[in-house]
């Protein structure tokens, strides 16, 4: 994709595997011109060090090292230090490989050498050989936390792998988001894109963390080219409790009540073909909607989509 | 070993590998009536993680997991997270083994939940199915720093892994032990013990910084049977830096300096039988000398010394 013989920029939105799929296929056709913004409201400190699954998940498949089957972590890893800590008497029911451990401690020692987030991460990402941007979304600390209907506070990491997902939400709060400000590059990187993409990710806890932070709804919505992609295909998130999330929060689940929620700054909206009977209704959140195979099944399904993405 | 009908109980004090082996002799011999007191002036932070090398070996030798070839670490370890740390840019000169690691982690969150180091340790050494006691020294934090005729300063571990102790020594200090008590349970099991033995550990990093604590030097002073073991052997350690570090403090490398060094409160010193001229100098120390086979070439060695000092 080229613009007036310039190489064309484009910035991702990200959560997890849902984003990183999309990212890898994006990577393909974009060469160093694409910067993922990445949402950082899962991270938590567990066993001492800061975990950032959503910046991890994301390296790590732009990286190719990434356990594509299990869905966390990186491939073959071996999960020494957790089963040690198990004997030990340590809580260990956020399993962490110990590679993926060694990430997480690497990042531990850079922030507490003194370097921001974004440092760190962008260190990592290069040092996995990624030539890809990865950004979180701000440098300052910023928690997702669901609030249950029984009135208890769950740190997300709490929720979604202690607890399954297996709670009635009521509420979800994104804590520190007022004294937080969008990480160095982000409000920059959505002015100069061509395009700015929305992964498939969780529109509750993945993308609206990311919207949450001053500044950026405001640049997607002066942005003219700002496309979404339905995490919903027929009433259903391809992973993960978006529709637990969803309902929870009194939103229909489907990809017209994604759309809905997008309204205001997203331009496109893309459904997926299998659920076309979504596409008229999500026109009447005041978007145009296109119809795609969105469904990533493997790296070649990923390209596709990038590519049908990146010609609209 | 048994007085008056009853099991005898024995306090050793110990620093690293020359004091696992032979409290793993002790242990033998004495099932639940040792209590080992452990040197924590080489406690670190490194990775995030309290580092506690001479606690942890001994720990593992008593346990039957130490590495016992290499001298330090849990046999057949593997090294994921260094290995990983290292490729991503961390400095890895202070290796841990991924099991090694996950004993530091799990100390480290107990720390940060409340617990004091000992309880940690007893904790641990529980867990993995050691019936002697293991306490440190103390629950406040002393380092052991080396002064180089040079005027640095370096942390042990700096001195001992990271420059292999090949530096000029002027001076050895316990930054801490001023403001700093003997952990719970120290002294009392020195006066409630019948006999305590002085393990053959560096006598100037491992032995002096439990002695630097306040009461421990006079609770041996007035002990009636306080045994202690040579660490030099003709002229020389048979594992570690002593000799540099005695050589830069200017005392003698040889058993009687080492019983110079103890005099004032050490009841009985033991030569090794390889090196007998030094017993008749030792004895101008102003304490017993008794000549015994010292070298702890295997477990069954061990034994035999141990049974040897109980017997004494």
């Amino acid at each position: 994709m080229a613009q007036n013989g310039r190489a064309v920029k484009v910035v991702a939105l990200a959560g997890g595997v849902g984003g990183a799929k999309l990212l890898v296929g994006l990577d393909a056709g974009l060469g160093g011109n694409l910067t993922a913004i990445v949402n950082t409201g899962d991270d938590d400190s567990l066993y001492g060090a800061r975990i950032c699954p959503d910046l991890d998940i994301v390296t790590y498949w732009l990286a190719g090292i990434a356990d594509e089957r299990r869905g966390w972590g990186i491939a073959e890893d071996s999960f020494s230090v957790m089963d040690s800590l198990g004997r030990l008497g340590s809580a260990t029911w956020f399993r962490l490989g110990d590679r993926d451990f060694a990430t997480c401690i690497h990042r531990t020692q850079r922030l507490s050498e003194g370097a921001t987030l974004s440092g760190a991460t962008d260190e990592i990402r290069r040092a996995l050989g990624v030539r890809t941007q990865v950004i979180p979304m701000s440098d300052d600390e910023v928690r997702t936390q669901i609030v249950t209907r029984d009135g208890e506070t769950l740190a997300f990491q709490e929720y979604f792998v202690r607890r399954r997902a297996d709670v009635d939400v009521a509420r979800v709060v994104f804590a520190g988001v007022e004294d937080a400000k969008p990480a160095p590059g982000v409000v920059d990187a959505i002015e100069a894109a061509d395009r700015v993409i929305v992964c498939p990710s969780n529109p509750v806890v993945s993308v609206a963390p990311i919207l949450a932070l001053p500044g950026v709804r405001g640049a997607l919505a002066a942005h003219p080219s700002v496309v979404a992609v339905t995490p919903i295909v027929r009433g259903a998130p391809l992973k993960g409790p978006a529709d637990r999330l969803l309902k929870g929060l009194g939103i229909e689940v489907s990809a017209s009540g994604v759309a809905r929620l997008y309204s205001g700054w997203c331009k496109t909206f893309v459904v997926d073909g299998s659920d076309a009977v979504e596409a008229e209704r999500a026109e009447g959140a005041g978007m145009r909607t296109v119809i795609l195979d969105t469904i990533m099944s493997d790296r070649d399904a990923s390209a596709r989509l990038a590519e049908s993405l990146l010609s609209l």
